[in-house]
């Protein structure tokens, strides 16, 4: 199929990479000296976002933010330029769900559907083509696309209606910040009570608080290794989305709006480019003990 | 061998019943209607917790709080008049750390050996002998008693000096319960956003945001099922103790502060008894939105 690809960076680059080597023929936007290897793999490079909408089927999106995505899309010789009807665009940048719905709607004008398909599991994730994926759109539309995804991703799941692969994925980062601190929190109190906390996080794993983040994050507070990972400075990015549209949607969400307090106060002491297992920092400072080293 | 246990609960009844099936010579303390099938293979009844320590080797105890533990071990007729050097008492209950090394210095002063060792898994863990065993002590007193712990459970491991073991069981109470608020948050956001919390669940499974919680608590949540389970009342106990251990220790513990908020919540509105999943309806009625059912 002829699949178009815009946003080749550390995530983009190993996704079209496999759509390549499953034998599609990929139209590139922006190649770079990066992503000369696509070319070579047998990508073509297109001179804008309009001549990539123009020669493919399917249009993928994985940019950075939601002001991208709306450059991209509509933006002088940009994909909406070059749409005629019947043709998909798959947003799968992690970007606003209320955006997301307007930019769909505009998408509909030119008769093409529009899914968000935002991913989880990082530059990893992406060349092991192991990602998790949640998309939002209409039936008919994802399972038309499923095929694609299942060569970049493989937990993917369509959670509602436009927009909805955005909310789910706001709904992630949320769950992972509060229990990085969750973590943060708990092996604090074990170390400064007298415990070894590299010890307790081995003796909870298994039970009722086992998680990924207690196995990597929990690891990363009592090693030290703060390398991101996942920068604060991102993830802050990611909670103030959810704190804006909460606060547009009447939710109460106390505890992240507490950890983006922390993510502000390691911001503060110059650990915004740490990974945000270092949000176990802003909790030390305060209680001037480190767990470890 | 002999091994003396006391407190047959819904815990310590399935406990000591693997350990009579593993050939130990059991004497029990307080045997009740509940407990009689104990006598019936193979246990002996004793007629006080003095008796049990003077009649055994190893004594358990696993009882519910930190002054159960001290009226079984130190009051009239209790566990320290029965004594003689060389004997291990193992307390098994969740109770105060900072207790539990007063009680270990006045069982050291019999000549006798104390490690603690709390756990976790629940009913459902002492049924199928799976607990998490988190024990405080010394290395040698440890190595002598694990072919106990081992009969009783299967991720057993020494954290520290005695206190540990209970101050490891904090740590898991506070990474629960912070758990279980983060779960909580992601799937309100998406719910009142629009996406279907169920499926939003399904889709973070596997990812960075995946717990024991999201799969448990946060199935329970969109399922509206909140029979205990464990009770709100329970882990306001626990998350109690966390915070007054951390008043003493100086350590500042902001998401675990703010979720015993949300418990009183929940109980000021007579949900005490469900299960602490149920923390999730003191974040809905702030939002004026259920999630589910």
């Amino acid at each position: 199929m002829d699949i178009g690809f815009i946003g080749l960076g550390v995530m983009g680059q190993p996704m079209a990479g496999h759509l390549i080597a499953a034998g599609h023929q990929l139209h590139l936007h922006r190649v770079k000296d990066r992503s000369r290897p696509l070319v070579e793999q047998g990508g073509l490079a297109a001179d804008s976002a309009r001549a990539v909408a123009d020669a493919a089927e399917v249009i993928i999106v994985m940019v950075p933010d939601t002001p991208d995505v709306e450059d991209v899309l509509f933006g002088p010789d940009g994909v909406a330029e070059g749409l005629s009807p019947g043709k998909t665009v798959i947003d799968m940048s992690s970007i606003s769900p209320v955006a997301t719905r307007d930019f769909a709607a505009r998408i509909a004008e030119a008769g093409c559907a529009y899914v968000d398909a935002p991913v989880s599991g990082g530059e990893a994730g992406a060349k092991a083509a192991s990602l998790s994926i949640m998309a939002g759109g209409a039936q008919a539309d994802f399972d038309r696309i499923l095929p694609i995804l299942e060569i970049m991703g493989q937990n993917i799941n369509l959670v509602g209606e436009v927009g909805a692969g955005q909310t789910a994925k706001i709904a992630n980062q949320i769950i992972v910040a509060l229990t990085i601190g969750a973590v943060a929190e708990g092996l604090l109190f074990a170390s400064k009570a007298g415990a070894d906390p590299a010890k307790v996080r081995s003796a909870l794993m298994g039970g009722l608080a086992s998680s990924r983040i207690l196995e990597l994050h929990g690891a990363r507070m009592t090693d030290r290794t703060f390398d991101p990972g996942f920068r604060i400075a991102l993830h802050r990015k990611d909670v103030n989305n959810a704190l804006e549209a909460a606060r547009s949607l009447n939710i109460t969400l106390p505890a992240t709006a507490q950890v983006q307090e922390l993510f502000k106060a390691c911001t503060a002491h110059g650990f915004g480019d740490l990974d945000h297992s270092a949000l176990i920092r802003a909790l030390e400072m305060m209680s001037d003990h480190e767990i470890g080293g």
